[in-house]
């Protein structure tokens, strides 16, 4: 029997309607997304173009700034110094990767912390790791709802998360902890994969390595997600093998069409959250 | 064969010595650590005489503030505040529990980040969780040494930590995280803690249940680590049940007498380092 196929361009486009609709309800000023784009980089001008877009059509007001790739660091701190203080914006994102030249840590830790809505902040990290209200990373965030969408309880599941960077791995792990699966966290210097992958309820792949993982390595009816999002002469693939994969999962993610949609709707989310809290504006947080 | 004996105690002296020496060379002001106990729990009170103690010996400055279990919050976080700003404030610490009518988080996250050397604040789970230099929780530092000393290489090793705590568990899954091995974080809700166990090179347990780990359920050779503390009619009992686990571990903790030490040896430890911080003093962070 064939996995069951996890619409992650449906569940996102869901959840961009329920936050545009709480948009629309918002009292006064609209939500407001500050994104900061440093040079040209083709990609990232994509990203930049799809999030300002998704602002507008959820009712939001988008705020974009783009600098050139010799902008100075002092010269980038000033703006997001700016962005700090300016009432109408909640949410300040700025597009990685940023040039050489710039301390990216730097950068991300001068985010005020309650309006950095892509959680790469040092403080959300900690708030999240210690159980504290804060902003989730999107990617994770994303990934999380679309595993509660195909398990009932998570509660005592095997979870494996393969990857452990800052902005998927670590927070996943984070989260599927706090939902009370028992978690793995493997990586590039994990022995032996397979061992982890054959009892795992829930997999989440975020290693950056095409078609990693297999379906003769993964438990029948496992819960598949895929964040990896690879270049290759054959197109784009995941990180799991998605052909040998379909027919022992239970649930699994396309690619693409599975977290990537994911990622911008929870930015578009955590923005809505951001301007509530700020506004003292009541949102159901854990109704989308 | 019986397993190596992790001496804690022994290891703990050394660390001790090695912090006294580096005091006795630091230039200026002595390091100070500022300890804030509320209440008369006699437990609590103990511990703060043998940090108070520890600090004395190590030529530290210790800073004791004792308030009575009636102490208005207000009051304990304007104290916080004045150890904040004072200079001669190295470390600060507040002993838990607090009183129930105090929020203990709010009174944790008032405390200067740089000068929470017991590593609780959000922003040091956040600075630890992304792999930026601020302050670890002191237990499962201290446990982190002990694996050190036995094992030679970390990276790869199959690591369980059982218990999800935010001053134990999850700190320490970091650790080993950062460290390169593949690492579980088991808990309550696990289902089959068994299945762990019986491939982990490195088990860390810290979830208060007497004697929960049984040798039967090691691997040859683990490396075991026991932060329980159990206090039973037959004595304090760790949460592995030292007898059986003695013939298969490679290496194990007694209780007490393991990671017990550490902990306050490490507490000296991150409140010299802080002194260094503060006053630009190199101390070799990673020489301890």
């Amino acid at each position: 029997m064939a996995a069951r196929l996890i619409d992650g361009k449906a569940r996102a486009a869901a959840l961009r309607a329920a936050v545009a609709e709480r948009v629309a309800a918002f009292p006064g000023r609209k939500p407001g997304l500050a994104v900061v784009l440093v040079g040209e980089d083709p990609a990232s001008s994509v990203y930049v173009r799809s999030k300002n877009r998704a602002c507008a059509e959820a009712g939001m007001r988008g705020f974009e700034h783009r600098l050139p790739d010799t902008v100075a660091q002092a010269d980038l701190l000033a703006l997001v110094d700016r962005l700090n203080a300016d009432p109408e914006v909640d949410g300040i994102l700025v597009q990685l990767p940023l040039p050489k030249h710039i301390d990216a840590n730097k950068v991300i830790t001068r985010i005020d912390p309650d309006k950095d809505v892509d959680g790469f902040h040092p403080v959300n990290a900690g708030r999240l790791a210690t159980g504290l209200p804060g902003f989730v990373p999107c990617t994770p965030f994303g990934c999380l709802m679309l595993i509660r969408d195909v398990r009932e309880r998570l509660a005592g599941l095997e979870a494996v998360v393969v990857g452990r960077s800052n902005i998927v791995g670590k927070p996943m792990a984070q989260l599927l902890i706090a939902e009370s699966c028992t978690v793995t966290v493997a990586h590039s210097r994990t022995r032996d994969l397979g061992l982890h992958l054959a009892r795992a309820d829930v997999v989440v792949a975020a290693v950056g390595v095409p078609k990693l993982i297999r379906g003769d390595q993964l438990k029948a009816g496992a819960t598949v997600i895929d964040v990896g999002i690879n270049r290759t002469d054959v197109g784009l693939v995941g990180d799991v093998d998605f052909d040998s994969a379909l027919p022992v999962a239970g649930a699994i993610t396309p690619v693409p069409g599975g977290v990537g949609p994911m990622t911008i709707a929870c930015l578009l989310r955590n923005t809505l959250v951001s301007a509530g809290r700020r506004e003292g504006v009541e949102i159901d947080e854990g109704g989308f």
